[in-house]
């Protein structure tokens, strides 16, 4: 099925979505976060906490609710956020890490993507000569691809939400730097991800779309800009779909059979809830194939490429401590549970 | 703007896109919910609660997570799906109000549309004729057009979230079945709605826009099926847009000034969340103005029309009892906190 509809967007000024957007969410949440208008930062309303290891992320804007949606207590405790689809700058993360340092040490998260990993090496040298300890950890999950547009290697995707939830649960608990690093690495390691696009999506800077996907085309593999996956192809059944994406996981993830995991299933934006949940339904099918178990779920838009119709599946393999992190207590815009 | 995209879906049959998000939502929170598959029924998995007042709702199926994601401690007890924006019939209810009916009675909530309202209305019957004491509570909040495509009267929209989470709350915490139809009545008095779209949607049966909307035209008052608001016009400013929205609202509503109220922002399905706080922004303004204070907040998916572009504002006037309503914990898959 095809329709031909229009992109259209509630804005003011295209230059100032990133700016509105975030006093929106200071406005909407200022029990939990502050906002450095600024130098475009969501802060922990607490921050810095004394003796807590510290994280913060970034990126582009356009995947809300990452990374601003995870600032809170255990989770992030700053994010950066960069125009739509660009990376934020040096500054911004040098601002965010002096603003959270509470003793212990920063790790930043970052995604990999070119423009990402040189800002934040560069922030992390300029905190270091003031004094701050800082750990960066790179999440490269996406199995789609190994080098793509903006990005040397694999790009990092899904896994980041999980790895800031259990990171920073791992934080609020008193970890260690050296502690929280590991967990945050783990997580990377265990965790694998794959992408579709259905339809591309606009920036509100350039109105016009990212690429161009044809009435009946589907992108296998895409990445969350809408970098070219594996191959473009015919839409297919949700079922077939399903398959392919978690026989890519699975093939190169090679998780023993038997294995606990996390099922993530993510909205791109433009997927209805119906449909990510008749994902969700195919996804049992294919992890009982594999011989996997779901013990642990999350079902919804939370890693997005604005409007985009499409969706992405991560697999995390699970052990009792990353399953204890992971059903820790967090308090942030975008996840809550347990306070 | 305005860019051409195809509306594209994840499915198999789109006869069976229900059964299989039922299903996907019954994997998915399997410590919350079970299903019944033949009723196409969301139960709270440890239904019936003995001496609790049941509530339960239902609608067609397209605005997830209404009401299937808001079923669980705290919420509903059970909610009925039919087909994509089509009416569940009599029988599903009232399988669902012997399921629940805990022997303190049982509420049915009603966005006013008249299939559904006949449809509750017949099984509210049935149900008594089986000794089960039954209430009906009509949610008619959307102050854009008074009589419509399938509605006498007002159309229920927004406020019904927050009316199920606020009565689910009293009865979750002991209230009678005349108390808690009451605290549902005020919170429906308390709350007024207003819808716009950006796009029509498509529904998987069908293929085909729910509506027509020129490439740089609006509906100002859209109702959740796509139904005709005030006026057609062109696409104007977030401000602008939320001015209107706003003023249409507190005129109707008529709160004292310096009330609190619940600024609930909704997204219709494929308005990204970018979008989302910058009209929560404008939103903030636009209660300054008229002398209100958001004493709390809700933006993001929760009563939606598939795919559709666009957003719903609704302003609930609080007192202490509905605000400790609101805050008391909920545990469902679409709205979580305290548990």
């Amino acid at each position: 099925m095809a329709i031909a509809v229009s992109v259209k967007k509630f804005l003011n000024n295209p230059e100032d979505v990133v700016k509105e957007s975030l006093q929106g969410v200071g406005a909407a949440h200022a029990d939990l976060v502050s906002i450095d208008l600024e130098n475009k930062l969501v802060l922990r309303k607490d921050a810095p906490v004394s003796g807590k290891v510290a994280l913060i992320s970034g990126g582009g804007s356009g995947h809300e609710p990452l990374h601003g949606g995870f600032v809170g207590k255990g989770m992030l405790d700053a994010a950066c956020a960069g125009d739509v689809f660009t990376s934020p700058v040096p500054d911004q993360m040098l601002a965010a890490t002096k603003a959270v340092d509470g003793g212990a040490g920063v790790i930043h998260v970052v995604k990999n993507y070119t423009g990402d990993v040189m800002n934040f090496q560069l922030a992390a040298e300029l905190a270091a000569d003031e004094g701050i300890q800082v750990e960066s950890v790179v999440t490269n999950d996406d199995v789609a691809v190994e080098d793509s547009t903006w990005t040397a290697g694999r790009r990092g995707v899904g896994v980041t939400v999980l790895l800031e939830k259990i990171a920073g649960a791992k934080a609020e608990a008193g970890g260690s730097l050296a502690e929280v690093t590991a967990i945050a690495r783990k997580v990377n390691a265990n965790g694998r991800s794959f992408g579709v696009a259905l339809t591309s999506c606009a920036t509100p800077a350039s109105g016009t779309p990212t690429f161009d996907l044809g009435p009946d085309e589907m992108e296998f593999g895409v990445g969350i800009h809408g970098e070219p996956g594996r191959r473009r192809e015919k839409l297919k059944s949700a079922a077939e779909i399903v398959e392919e994406m978690t026989d890519a996981i699975v093939t190169d993830l090679a998780p023993a059979s038997g294995s606990n995991v996390l099922a993530f299933v993510n909205g791109l934006g433009g997927t209805p809830l119906i449909e990510l949940y008749l994902i969700y339904n195919e996804l049992t099918k294919q992890l009982a194939k594999h011989g996997l178990k779901a013990t642990r779920s999350l079902v919804g838009n939370y890693i997005t490429s604005l409007e985009m119709a499409g969706a992405s599946i991560t697999l995390l393999t699970l052990d009792d401590e990353l399953t204890s992190l992971w059903d820790a207590p967090v308090h942030t815009p975008a996840l809550r549970w347990g306070v």
